[in-house]
């Protein structure tokens, strides 16, 4: 068995953000080697995710509102009393997911046609990671 | 290392539907020859789940009722001005979650005692996949 | 490639709980003595949660609100027609996702700084299982 680890940085210049970073996992899948397996692929921080879905302006913006109604920013949350202003995006995460575990077949990301991997970021403007981890052979 | 990769084809005949996909899955692990390991199975489509949880009418129901409150079918979705009428799908499937990752344990689906695989349809109503990849020894 | 399996048993004293649970899933990865790969962890029944975020209680005290607002426990549901009286439960464990899957590097969790990973209870007060499969190399 194959493995095989990458970490990617990105650092957001917009509170919220949500990135297309299909291009950067396929780099990783393809520098493995691994031709038949999974990658893993996950925020290593708990106000970000990553998610599936289609690469539309429009649903960028329904999925920020969509969030931004279920958890507001300013709403109260006791995280907020420990000096933290980011309550809001610990709940975003959970409600978009941390993780994505894709299949690899034929050496590539097996995907049906509009699948696209997305960064999520509900605390951004600082350095933050997503683990890519691939294990196959 | 083993591995396997089935699709499953689904068409219902309502916009949206749970369908229990146990036994499909299975089939496919059967298959695999795969006696540890795991199996990924993902809507390959992004406007359908695949998820754990019990099949009772009435939770199905449930579940229905929860996701249109969350994201009627008939609320503004930016994503519908490009044409499309499917905003609250994209929205429904990402709270029900796109994957499952299943262990393998002697050959078998390691299940608690009422887990069951369910596909999700959000806007359905023609022929869709789900992914099935085993992979282990 | 080598698998390990291991479950963990619960019961808590109250009805929803969020424990962390990082330590014992890390004894199970040392033990199964795999240096790079995969660890699933994932609830094994369907009114329960595993993910990963902080381990803070002014936000595990949102979380519950968050949740208990999207679904509140007196509120109507089919499922419980049945005699049962979780409906609210099986919804919770749905926005907070059923399992995480963990990238094991170097014999350890590959981690971010603060993630930590949770048993989130919605119908507790009897005994119930987590499963722990380790695959890998």
């Amino acid at each position: 068995m194959k493995s095989y680890r990458e970490e990617l940085w990105f650092e957001t210049t917009t509170r919220r953000a949500y990135m297309n970073i299909t291009a950067q996992v396929d780099a990783v899948v393809r520098k493995s080697g691994v031709r038949e397996g999974m990658v893993l692929v996950n925020a290593m921080h708990i106000t970000a995710s990553v998610y599936i879905n289609d690469d539309e302006a429009g649903l960028l913006h329904d999925y920020d509102s969509f969030l931004e109604r279920l958890a507001p920013r300013d709403a109260a949350y006791r995280h907020n009393d420990t000096g933290e202003d980011n309550g809001d995006a610990h709940i975003k995460r959970q409600v978009m997911g941390r993780e994505v575990v894709v299949a690899i077949t034929e050496g590539k990301l097996d995907f049906g046609p509009w699948e696209q991997i997305f960064y999520g970021e509900f605390d951004g403007r600082r350095r933050k990671r997503v683990l890519v981890k691939v294990i196959g052979e």
